[in-house]
């Protein structure tokens, strides 16, 4: 949002500015569940075959990790006035999430790209790093936002 | 797996080895459930606001595409001995999922790079094209996956 609370348009964008949220935590029963319906391997759901993994217990999926990311950044401070669409992005997953884990994002505007076809609208570069509560990176995301200048249409197609 | 059905260890793939799965049915209350949970956007939780926004009707948040591919890689023919494990990877969202769309995905070895480090296992770079019920792809996503090889220790760190 701005400095007056109003959610943002393109022309309300820096590169530079930074946007942060508030916390996450994250839970054994969350874990499994995310994983049982979506990834289920041993390492997400079972105790004793996850301490016999890699990872040496139990360790979130990473998209439970950029699912949780999301929530965060839709509640932040980047408050978009279209919403926070995104294109495509790039991910990393430099430590595994763990039961017992508070994330929480920090964001920064890295490159801003008007759209030479569609004057209302250009693609914010934004990265957001997901950090732990001992401010360890979790998960780094650079992701192509789409960004709407004030008074586009909003039905307007892709 | 390989021709035998045993899962597959870094000696068994070769770039250009592809992959296929299932198919996974996604209706609007799994839509509206899993953004409600991590995608809280209008565009995904209300049929009167979605159409007055540029998706024109209910859309599937990307990490919900996301995460409902990570099922279909897992339970595909794609089946490593130590478990899909991504470092990290790319993903451009080309169309919406809509409530109804059924989704399949087809993967295909890109690259296999062995580590220089660490003997006993090599980063395979794997991209995975979901489709829908048209054959459209809706996600492409491209990911670094770390796989090792017959008869390592499956405990040591990362």
């Amino acid at each position: 949002m701005n400095d007056t609370g109003e959610p943002l348009y393109l022309e309300d964008l820096h590169v530079g500015r930074r946007f942060t949220s508030g916390h996450y935590d994250i839970d054994e029963a969350q874990i499994k569940a995310f994983a049982g319906e979506f990834d289920p391997q041993p390492f997400h759901l079972n105790e004793t075959a996850a301490e016999h993994s890699l990872f040496d217990g139990i360790v979130a999926s990473g998209w439970h990790t950029a699912a949780a990311t999301m929530r965060l950044v839709v509640k932040s401070d980047l408050r978009l006035a279209n919403g926070v669409i995104g294109l495509g992005c790039e991910i990393s997953w430099p430590k595994p999430v763990r039961p017992g884990d508070t994330l929480r994002v920090e964001s920064e505007i890295l490159e801003i790209v008007p759209s030479r076809s569609k004057t209302d609208r250009g693609i914010v570069i934004v990265r957001t790093v997901t950090l732990n509560q001992n401010s360890d990176p979790v998960q780094v995301l650079t992701a192509k936002l789409l960004v709407f200048k004030r008074g586009h249409d909003p039905t307007a197609p892709l």
